[in-house]
C-alpha cells in the first residue's frame, strides 16, 4: 500500500540553520505542533527562553509553545510522521547517527540542496540506501528560496515533490502560506539533480566573475547553464518536466545572479586566483557545488552528455587548472 | 536568385547612439570602410574632428579614415550593400523618410530591438512592406549586448539571424572579433520577437521590484517570462528553435537584471505608482517594451496564447489598472 501523507501527519524539522529556521516559521503557520531537532544545546536554550535563533533569522519570532523542541532526535523522529531534513550536507550523516528509530513508516522530506559527500548521491538516494525508505514515502522542497526573504514574509514559490501527487499537495498544504506559493511536482529526480547543478553553475558565474567578464557574458553563461542542465536531466532521467518553471530555472537563476551565494562566493575567489583550499579555509566552509562537482563527473561517465560547463568547472577544482585559459576555452562552446 | 552578402559588401550603420557606436566600433574591427549615416550634424563633425562620439562611448576612438561619416542618408546608402539600422524604433520612420534611393537591392538588417510605434510591426515586417525588400535580404543582429560592455571590449555574443544560413556566416565575419563570438540563426520571427517579448517582461521585472517583491520572487517572474516567451513563439511560428539559447534566454536574463534597462527602469516607476504619462515623461523618451506590449496584445488576439505576465503589463500600462492587486492576482498563475 502506497505511503498517504493525511492533514493529521504531525511534521518535524531536522536543522538549525537558516534554512532549516524559515521552514519551522512557515510549518508553524498551519500546523499546531512542530517537532524541531536542535543538536546544539546553547542555541535549543535560546530558543526556549528567547523565542528566537541566536544565529539564523534572529527577527522571526516563534511561539514555543507549539514547538516540541529536542536534542535528542530518536524523540523528534518518534514523535513524527514527516521528517523535514534541512542541515547542510555536508552534515547530513553525522546528523542522522545517533538514530536507532526506524525510518522506514517515515515520510521523509529533503529540504537539502546538494550531494552527501564521499557518498556522491543526492540526500534521498542517501536516505533510501541507507535507511531503507522508499522512493514513495520520500519527497523534496525546493526552492527559489532565500530564507531571509521568508523571515521577512516576501512572497516566495516552494516546489513540493513526491512520488504520489496526492502526497505532494497534502504537504502542499502544510506549507502553503500568504508568504509562499506551493507548486507540486512528482519528478523527484529532475528537481533534486536541478538543485545540485546549479550550484556548480553558481561556481561557474563566481569563476568568471572573478575574472572579470561582464553582464553580457554572464546572461550567456546562465542561459547555457540552463540548457545543459535540461540537457543532462533528458538524457539521464527523460521524464514530462518543463525546465523553465521555477524548481529548475529559477533555482538557477536566484543563485547564479545572488551575490550572497556561497557557490558563487567560491567560484569568485578561484576566478581571483586563490588555490581551491585556500577558498575553502577563507570561507570556513565548503561550498555544496564542489562535491556536486565530482558527483557529477562520476554520473556522466556513463551518459556521456554534453556539458562543457560542469566539465570546466571540475577541471578548474578538481585538477588545478587555470581558470584563464578554461573559461577563455569554454566561451567557444557556448551559442 | 536568393542575394548573398559576399566577403566585399559594404556595410554602413544607420544611427549614432550608443548600439550604433558599437556596431561601427566592431566592424572597423573587419572592414575597411564603414558607411556611418549620423543625422545630428554636430554629432557628425565632433567625430570628423575628434574622432570620438560626443554622447555615447565617449572612450571609443575611431580611426575615421576607415569611416565614410554623412549626413545624406541617401549617399550612405547608395554607397552600401548591407545597411543596419541602429536607430531607437521610435525614430525609424522619421530616420528613413528622406530616404528617395531604393532598399530593394540591399540587405537590410535591423540591430533595432522593439516594434515600430503606431505601426504595430516588427522592424523585418516594417522594412519588408513599406520599402518591398524580400525577407531574404533582411537579417537581424541581437545581442545579449549592452553597448557600453562593447565599448570595454569585455567578451559579448551576438546571433546573426538571416534566411539563409550561408548569409547569417558571412554576415558573422564580418562582426566576430575578440570579444565578440558570433552565434548564426535562420530564426528571424523568433530572435526579433523574443527581443520584442523581453522588454515586456523587464517592465514587469521593474513593477515588481517597485512594489517590493524579491528576489526569490523576481526569479520565480523571470523563469515563468522565459515560459511564456517559448510558448508564444511555438503557438504562433513554430520552428526548430532552442529558447534556452543566448538570442532567446540570454537577452531576457541581461534586460531583466540589468539596473540599467530603460524598460526595467520604467516599470519601477509605475510599480512605485508612477502614473504611465509621468513616468514617459519623467525618463524623457517611451520605454520600447511600451509599444510592445500593444503590439503584442494585437497579435495575441489572433492567436489567443496563455500569456498572463505580458497581459498584466498591458492592462497595467493601457488600462490604467492599479500594478499592486495585478501583480497579486498574477502571482497565482506562476509555476
Amino acid at each position: 500500500m502506497t505511503y498517504k501523507i493525511d492533514r493529521q501527519a504531525r511534521c518535524a524539522v531536522i536543522g538549525y540553520g537558516s534554512w532549516a529556521t524559515a521552514l519551522v516559521k512557515i510549518l508553524l503557520e498551519n500546523e499546531s505542533a512542530v517537532g524541531w531537532y536542535i543538536r546544539n544545546n546553547e542555541v535549543l536554550e535560546h530558543i526556549r527562553q528567547h523565542k528566537t535563533n541566536p544565529r539564523y533569522l534572529r527577527d522571526v519570532h516563534f511561539y514555543t509553545n507549539n514547538l516540541k523542541l529536542s536534542d535528542d532526535i530518536n524523540t523528534v523522529v518518534s514523535e513524527a510522521d514527516v521528517l523535514i531534513l534541512a542541515v547542510p550536507s555536508v552534515y547530513l550523516k553525522t546528523t542522522l547517527e545517533p538514530l536507532t528509530v526506524s525510518l522506514q513508516d517515515k515520510f521523509v522530506i529533503s529540504a537539502i540542496k546538494g550531494i552527501v559527500p564521499e557518498d556522491y548521491v543526492t540526500v534521498t538516494e542517501y536516505v533510501n540506501r541507507r535507511y531503507g525508505v522508499p522512493f514513495d514515502q520520500l519527497g523534496i522542497i525546493s526552492g527559489p528560496c532565500h530564507a531571509e526573504e521568508v523571515a521577512l514574509e516576501r512572497l516566495s514559490y516552494l516546489t513540493v515533490v513526491c512520488k504520489e501527487m496526492e502526497n505532494s499537495l497534502s504537504l502542499g498544504e502544510k506549507i502553503g502560506t500568504s508568504y509562499i506559493n506551493v507548486s507540486h511536482s512528482t519528478d523527484i529526480y529532475g528537481t533534486e539533480y536541478a538543485s545540485v547543478l546549479k550550484n556548480i553553475y553558481a561556481i561557474a558565474v563566481g569563476i568568471c566573475v572573478g575574472l572579470s567578464y561582464g553582464d553580457n557574458f554572464l546572461a550567456v553563461l546562465i542561459a547555457n547553464s540552463a540548457m545543459e542542465m535540461s540537457r543532462f536531466m533528458e538524457q539521464t532521467y527523460p521524464a514530462e518536466r518543463n525546465t523553465f518553471a521555477s524548481a529548475y530555472l529559477g533555482d538557477l537563476l536566484v543563485t547564479s545572479y545572488s551575490q550572497f551565494s556561497r557557490n558563487r562566493r567560491f567560484g569568485l575567489m578561484i576566478g581571483k586566483g586563490y588555490p581551491v583550499q585556500s577558498a575553502q579555509m577563507e570561507m570556513n566552509m565548503v561550498a555544496e557545488g564542489y562535491y556536486a562537482s565530482e558527483c557529477i563527473t562520476q554520473i556522466n561517465k556513463k551518459f556521456d552528455v554534453e556539458m562543457p560547463i560542469a566539465e570546466t568547472v571540475h577541471r578548474i577544482l578538481y585538477d588545478s587548472e587555470k581558470p584563464g585559459p578554461l573559461i577563455a576555452k569554454l566561451t567557444g562552446h557556448l551559442i
